[in-house]
């Protein structure tokens, strides 16, 4: 036993699997499938620092006005963080003075304007104000901007530089409804993504037609637990979805409420979250006939499923985006819980597993190491809801072969190592759990655990 | 905005800091600071692979036995995990049947003995029985071993090979209670630690001396969470205490649940609870006279009191090791919440700010990010114990020079990015949070997050 065993040489250097493209993520939108009565830009104002000395310094605030002639309404999902950033506050306010109705958006990346105590406040509100005056016939007493922020915790705006970019815009000549402006918008978004997230589509209600789009950022401190203002729920990262379908400020609220948990609070990138976190929508109804009546849950309950189902499905291509472009992501998984007793056991497993730093190594790694995704199953304090001898582990392959069996029933199945890693090393990963406690299953979408995460945040104010 | 704009080229090569060497952990002991009436030993029972080649396979195997002529008294805490490993349920049963008495430990590395179903059950128990063989005047009905695995889940031990290895083992010859003996019954406990952890200390109780030794083992899945058999608390990792004090099983017991929630329940290398984390502690009272009652909080308060005050400064340095071993780790962090209103309130901040990838990658960055430590602080569901105006983040300097203030009273400081990086590039980092709520507070020690802990866990099983 001599010390030259006992004390294992590291190695001090890494074989590198460098994190793939995310290009064919980004692509171009056909116009006719964006909402009506939307002007956007996206502009620099001064918060990001031109790095790298290009001609054109980078885009790090977005603008979006609604110009529908019908009100417009608004929901919002906000961050359950005790540190709730100036934005969040601000934007809680507005919304719930005005009963749910707001025209504008402002939102801001490259610092967070959070912890930033009196003078914060004040400059989110000089945002808001700003924006207010680029809306037609704005209310002199009532703001009607919703504004975010993303970036650095703990510094201040450079709110003269942001109120100066704000002023100069004009509504009918800067702001438009192509999809360069679309695409520029979602680009102010961005902290440390690789592309712009911008998605649209087209949806049916009976005979009428509307779109939605949005827009949403991510990257790190990804794990939302979001709740609509001043009420029950709980999100950590930015998004704006717009549709120009009518509906009633408080079954857009409720939509957006349900939308949320099933879509950005079931997604991990790194188990944090953040200050700002905020989701928004807007839907002014623009493509509505003048008389033709709001959707709402009580008066056209038909109508509000298909739309919050629609919501919903929309909102999951939007969260399903940020993981793909996880700080460091190599992989996609999608962690399935099932046989559970209720949606809220299957939920807290899937975001365990999701979160475990071992499981998301062994993804790295592309080793099907099973024991650990138990390991994180029954660490959460669910020990009822859990009886070792009912679990089974299954892996789906991503190209639909056949499924791959690694714990059934509670015993380890013989496991062919070399086709195990043949299903890791696709990109795309899927992990079943199942309970076999009941009919309950929640899924949550998360990604690996890379060198690269590890150079990105030990390097991010730099 | 062009996409050589919009996609990042992310690097290809990483500036690699080493994990620096452990070396100076690793010591000899005095031989007359280990607790009499105890005889070990460390060997190779063919569990682990000798990969390196080596002339001397690895050691894989620790068996301690008390050779006092008191009875021995046992106390365990184990993982709260539900899928609890083989050797934890066998050890549960045995200390319940035999009302905390026992006098036999035996320990194997490089596979967990977890998720292994009926048959692995059937190996716990064949190690016990074996062990068990080796006491003097072993009992026929009644096990007195404990067994503890740790390594890979979801295999079958090799049981064969370590039932011959166990009885090939003489008592008398094979096992000794000299610093070589104790050093490799630690080195034993290894699966990717660096060095053996082993210390010794005496402690007085009144006029008389006695000694306590222990080893651990940690590394990575470490987030502990142990509670003693069968009743309320929560452990993550292995770990053997010995003391040659006379104290009852009950107040061991009580001692040790005590002295494990203040130590190896408030360290986190990952965030991971284990399937096997196992704590025991013996107390032979060999170095007591023959009349001498045993130790009792009931019976005697103030000399009980002294044992768990010095059990637990005991726990905490074996704990720290295992910490300042944690994979990968380039620093040693002491997170300290205070001002809390209730010890439950600021312990579960100082988890919640341990296991942060992105508190833990910025230690790595050496950087002084506190808006992370805030983040990770307002993510647990404590709002009514949090009031952002009151709060405030020091970083204490590890060489005593004077106090970093980041944060006070809500408000950020300005901060000196020199000083702060010198303070961050010390070894040792001490954080403190001051919720301004109240006077308790609590300690949790944890590492960063490095290239290296994605490199040993990305590949792990190969």
């Amino acid at each position: 036993m001599t010390s030259n065993i006992l004390f294992k040489r590291l190695s001090s250097t890494i074989s590198f699997k460098p994190t793939p493209s995310k290009s064919h993520l980004h692509k171009p939108i056909q116009g006719d499938l964006f909402p009506s009565g939307y002007l956007l830009t996206g502009i620099h104002s001064g918060v990001k620092k031109n790095k790298s000395g290009s001609p054109t310094p980078p885009v790090d605030l977005a603008v979006i006005l609604s110009t529908s002639p019908r009100p417009t309404s608004a929901a919002a999902c906000f961050t359950r963080n005790a540190f709730k950033a100036a934005p969040v506050l601000v934007s809680e306010e507005v919304l719930v003075r005005n009963g749910g109705r707001a025209r504008a958006v402002v939102v801001n990346s490259g610092c967070a304007n959070a912890v930033t105590g009196a003078r914060g406040l004040e400059d989110a509100w000089k945002m808001v104000k700003a924006t207010d005056a680029l809306l037609s016939t704005p209310d002199a007493q009532t703001s009607e901007t919703l504004v975010m922020s993303t970036g650095v915790i703990g510094q201040h705006l450079p709110i003269t530089s942001i109120l100066s970019a704000i002023s100069s815009l004009n509504p009918t000549s800067s702001l438009s409804s192509m999809f360069s402006a679309w695409e520029s918008a979602a680009q102010a978004f961005l902290t440390t993504g690789t592309f712009p997230k911008l998605r649209a589509r087209t949806f049916q209600i009976g005979d009428k037609t509307y779109r939605l789009a949005g827009m949403d950022k991510g990257a790190g401190m990804i794990h939302p637990s979001m709740r609509p203002a001043k009420t029950g729920l709980h999100a950590t990262l930015l998004g704006c979805v717009l549709t120009d379908a009518p509906v009633s400020p408080r079954s857009l609220q409720s939509a957006l409420t349900y939308a949320v948990d099933r879509s950005f609070n079931s997604i991990s990138v790194d188990g944090e979250m953040s200050t700002n976190d905020t989701i928004v929508a807007l839907a002014n109804g623009a493509a509505a006939a003048e008389k033709e009546l709001e959707i709402d849950e009580e008066r056209n309950e038909g109508e509000y499923l298909v739309f919050r189902d629609e919501l919903t499905s929309f909102t999951q291509e939007l969260a399903q985006l940020v993981v793909r472009d996880g700080e460091g992501a190599t992989k996609f998984v999608a962690v399935t819980v099932k046989g559970a007793s209720s949606y809220a056991a299957a939920h807290s497993i899937a975001s365990r597993i999701s979160i475990s730093a071992l499981v998301k190594t062994a993804l790295y790694g592309e080793d099907a190491n099973w024991g650990r995704i138990l390991a994180a199953t029954g660490s959460v304090p669910l020990s009822p809801e859990i009886n070792p001898a009912r679990v089974s582990v299954t892996f789906v392959p991503a190209d639909g072969s056949a499924l791959l069996r690694v714990l059934t029933d509670g015993e380890p199945e013989r496991v062919d190592e070399v086709r195990a890693k043949k299903v890791l090393e696709m990109e795309d990963v899927n992990i079943e759990v199942d309970l076999g406690m009941g009919n309950e299953q929640a899924t949550y979408w998360t990604c690996d655990f890379s060198y690269e995460y590890v150079r990105i945040n030990g390097d991010y104010r730099s």
